[in-house]
């Protein structure tokens, strides 16, 4: 996750040139078909130059294509289904803001979507979706699936998703995003608990790097997640003709998901300032009681050695060198002085 | 109160699925039904297979389920009622955030129910409410029992409720959850009475623990409150049919309740804020002072100990050392100085 | 001033039963009426059982009621007006919010009356009025007495208060609350200015406790005045028709004064948020000069002590111990290198 | 600047009452009256109880009342232009927020004038402009001269102002006053240049009195400009039947300056916090450098004693004692002891 | 950067003088012309006084002007496009918010245009755009050339830009600038990537004023970009005539653009934010570590020097100076106790 993403290769170029933003993956672009209806499904992976076109009768297409970083895919379907040249320059660049736009003959989102991970980590990846009549084109950023599950109940074919339209298919593959969100708050939350146990109980210096990485994270979650909400509630609110009035209520459904999303969001970026305020306030006070433990250590020693450079003074006349009990005496003062301010200190909890 | 929901069981089902989501109670769903008209009042509790619908005549149905882990008893009453798979999906996911959705036939609020364990906790609950023309269901997390006075007052039949129609009842049950929330504000607000003085008169390590126990606490309870107003303001606003007017204006009522509690989680934010501000304060003073004191008595210390050490140097020719009062003027010397210091110090307040 | 108000008694009541929320004071209620026209000015005190109703000419009648713990009293009112028995129990109920409820036949509003006691401190009570098409109730939780000024004014009959209807009544009572508002903040900000004297001169632990307290105390005054602005600008914008032209012009004018409050509590607020940043920085400056001069006066005995402990060591060839100046010459190099530390840190400022 | 202006003289009295409020200055009332057209300009100086009227014809007449405590010129000049009562009471009031208030047949604007003294202090002056069909009428707290390049350019007869109407005039007299912003903002950044140097190269505890000195200015500052943007707003929207299209368009570009010094006044308080930020850390670390420094002298001291006391044990059997090269020898470990802490405390960087 | 632009000169003037405020600059004011249509491109550099005037057919003609401290050229061409005085003053005062006024007959866009000066240092300069209905007039404030690349695409002819009217050249001058936006957050987002590990790694003095560098650049930046928003969206739903429905999509697009860098900047300042906490709690923690270290050799040699200074006693009865093996015991004893406490504190982890 970098701060700002490399854009300068684009700067001067005329609006609408296609150039890859992101980091450039080896793998070669899939492309993916479904072509469906209530009846039956047919799936095949057509190759990138491949002649495809939106179905004209009532079955529904979904085109899915993995890897934006070959200009001329994008350009080839661009062309056939002809998609104004500002939303290919967008599905280029891995570095939107989720968004929607609406271009009268087809919808455009662009969302984040995220995943963990075998390591726990999370991966973030740019989705585009374009919506038309009767089909929809999903671009990945790379071949990450979380749309598997959407797969497999085309596939079945079981539930609503075969009878229904393109803009039901949109809200699925929209949902499953979604729901992967969910899994990595799930995880944040986890490690979240766990640092608000270390700062009590344990805290060190690489605490410190630990709730700041955490709250970067989080930085960069809100930011994936807080334009959705507006996404959303226009999806629910639109009056495009692809939508209709029954999937809007699922798609208000996600939307009342993101702005939960976004309330645990909010959560744990105050949880996570409470812990930065427990650790340093936490360490402050280790530091401190270690400093004065040291201090009352020298503090008892100080009237102590006071009392021996008395008696190592060399006048003629000091009566109590020449007692036979001089030495214990002094000792057994010594002694009884040390105890006693061991005492007192204890007393106090200084010590 | 954990952090984020364990979500993770859904990620890939279809939307509509019914899964259960929270913690897993071990008791059974318990059905209770109320039916009732300005004449009487009818009170029975079927099993939960058996077939309920509607009222047919003016008479009000309430039913009340305790439970919503058994899918099977949702998916029933769905039938019955003829409840949107969205609907069944909320309900049964107890992370919900409050609020009100409109489906044409009835209405659909989620709420938090918060109320006092005998220990003096916070216990949530979530509570969803549908409003039909003459009906309401209610599906309680688990049995909690918030509404028993609402049953007292049907069963006795005095009052407006037995005359009233099914928007009465929601209002009803509705303002019964929110009265506990004031319980529950009260109790956090001597709390944090109860903090205030701590941190100024004897702060402690785990006194930090304590605040932000409760600063977790009333950002859970914000987050409970907050969505709360906007459902309220929309149901004493809605043009809902089964709500009549003379009922929206206790909704209104319930919504400057809701107000009220969301400007004194608020303010008592503020309070605990203010408290770790006066606690961090505090210690830092407290941890100074030992600091201080120790020095003083270390810095007392140092020039006796060097006055002795002069006399303790061997020069032949040290005349102090023959002189029969050198011995005690210098301990007398010393004692000056160490009590000179001591006023010294004392005057500056520094002991 | 209490954070949370005692709610409990009235959990599970049915709502519109009237229960006295607040703290419950000895003396009776008592009741005032204003009769009053252009032409003259009635004054009596009716029993709180007496027959009242509003009059059926163009005369104006003021209904104020000192005390409103004796529920009886607002049944018996709320009859002859007709008033809806959620305004009763938000009358007796002294923990409200200020707002503006809007009952076709009259309208209500709820407001924080503040005043200063004598020993300087605010005393808050809340008052509520009911403006009628030709009367107005005023409900006083105790008998303060803001009202004075509007009643000689009554009974002098100069100026525009006899000539103008209920509406202008409602006016002068609200103009006379808001008025002490000032006084308020007056008193305040002098305690501010004093504090930031304070806070640079002599910072004490108390301070901490006065700078907490001034903010408790303006977050309450936030509290009663910030709600008062939307009541006063939705008053000065009604169409209610109560509420001629030529009074809301005066009603824009309460509004601006309840902005100016507005702006001078948050103004008041930053600059006790201020005092608190120099307190805190002044205090730990204060501590630590005190730690700094502590250790210097350590560090310049520590070489002293070390040239004595040399010529205490018991070497048999140790020339110097022989010579007849070494011991004035060894003091002299002791005051001389004490002198000369004491002008180094002197001029580094660290003493 | 005080934080709460003296208005409790006013309390209690009956609204449209004439009271100064304000530091009362002894200057008497000045008038000052410009009366021209396109065609020529006539300037008198009535005594404040001449009789003066709004022009009948299409000339335009200016009021310049200077100093606003002589509340019989007030009532004079309120009775010959026929202004409302509030209008009046609000001249009269130098704590007034700024604002602009429609009253049909004339308009008002409230504005605070801020100007530099000769000793670059702020002064602030309440100046309150009435616009009527073809007249101006401008009160100003005492008679500081901001207005003169105004008075000039009417004198002068060039440019637009002669042949516009008294809308333009008004536009004339505001952005003479908004000019005067710059200028004390200029000062206020050069202040804060000046401050953000002093923070990094010589701290001190008058440096945090500055700055906070800095931080209220800027926040009555704040509060005199944040309301302007409305009132600027709305006189560029206004649908006021004085004010003419293509002046609109001067009081736009007034607006555009003010939302310019709103922008600068946020930015200068970012930057003061970040010198307090500055101040703090910088003041903190040079305070925890000369303690460093200190203990550092004290711990290098700390072997040395500890050797020498060594050999000023009084064992009868210490060979070392014996030797006739013990005593450089144990002096040659010292210096050498002392000169590897110095260069082991240099190269850690902790002298 | 400087806080506040010195703009003091301009006091007191008419509106609509021009005056230039900002830094005055050496070289001449230069003018070029592009008149273009589909067909083909003229391009002359005319002198400052030329007669220029709008093309009278659908060609389109983009006059350049670099520099605008030549108050006549800004007259001249003030007078043959008829600009409104209140423009060409804003022109002149490079000390603009970026705003976008609509003059009926032509729109006026004033942007900050940021670059890269060699040094990674950031320049910024104004640019006032005037949209009339076939031509553009950009005025910069010295001749800075980021419009290179549209003037190629001019003289190239390919692509849209030659096709289109004047309203596509204004996109595209306004896309190039906010194109270099990108390029400066991309060095903004590498330097703090870097100030990150050097607050963990190796924080000095130094870093503080970093710190506090980015702090303020990012405050500039925000302050050129957080206007543009409004400028944006308000030109891509624009009803001015002489912007074309498929432009406004363009427009939409550098409004999603602009949107995505006040993201940016919002999380580049969180991220320095979060720098400061980790560089302050750095820092502390460093100073904290060498004060404990000292502490602790002080505190091994406290007891140790005490035993010696008993030993140093000068008492007649003290049997162990006479014992033959005394000292060597005494020394190990110190060893064994020194070692113990070095062993101590390193287990405590305080060494």
């Amino acid at each position: 996750m970098k701060l700002v993403q490399k854009r300068s290769k684009k700067t001067g170029l005329p609006p609408g040139t296609l150039v890859h933003i992101g980091e450039r993956r080896p793998d070669k672009t899939s492309l993916q078909v479904f072509h469906y209806n209530a009846g039956g499904c047919q799936e095949f992976q057509p190759s990138p130059m491949d002649q495809l076109s939106q179905p004209d009768d009532e079955s529904v297409m979904w085109v899915n294509v993995g890897g934006v970083h070959h200009i001329e895919v994008l350009e080839t379907l661009g062309k056939q289904f002809m998609l104004h040249p500002l939303l290919l320059e967008d599905v280029a660049n891995t570095d939107q803001r989720p968004k929607l736009d609406d271009y009268e003959s087809y919808v455009f989102v662009v969302m984040k979507m995220l995943s963990l991970t075998d390591r726990k980590e999370i991966a973030v990846e740019q989705v585009s979706l374009v919506l038309g009549r009767n089909y929809v084109i999903s671009f990945q950023e790379n071949g990450t699936d979380v749309f598997q599950p959407v797969r497999e109940r085309l596939r079945g074919g079981k539930g609503r998703l075969r009878q229904s339209g393109a803009d039901y298919l949109l809200y699925a593959l929209v949902d499953a995003i979604v729901d992967q969100y969910f899994a990595v708050l799930e995880m944040m939350g986890e490690r979240i608990e766990a640092l608000q146990h270390t700062v009590v109980d344990d805290p060190k210096p690489e605490t410190l790097n630990d709730i700041h990485a955490l709250k970067r994270q989080l930085l960069f979650l809100r930011r994936a997640v807080w334009p959705l909400r507006d996404v959303m509630n226009n999806l629910s609110r639109s009056d495009c003709r692809f939508l209709h009035e029954p999937t809007k209520v699922f798609f208000r459904d996600v939307y009342d998901h993101v702005v939960q999303i976004v309330d645990t969001i909010e959560t744990l970026r105050e949880m996570v300032s409470a812990s930065l305020d427990i650790y340093l306030s936490s360490v402050s006070y280790r530091l401190n009681a270690v400093m004065r433990v040291l201090t009352v250590i020298t503090t008892i020693f100080m009237p102590l050695s006071f009392i021996a450079s008395i008696y190592g003074m060399n006048f003629d006349y000091m009566p109590e060198l020449r007692w036979p009990w001089g030495y214990p005496l002094v000792l057994a003062i010594m002694a009884a002085v040390g105890v006693a301010m061991l005492i007192l200190f204890r007393k106090k909890r200084w010590l």
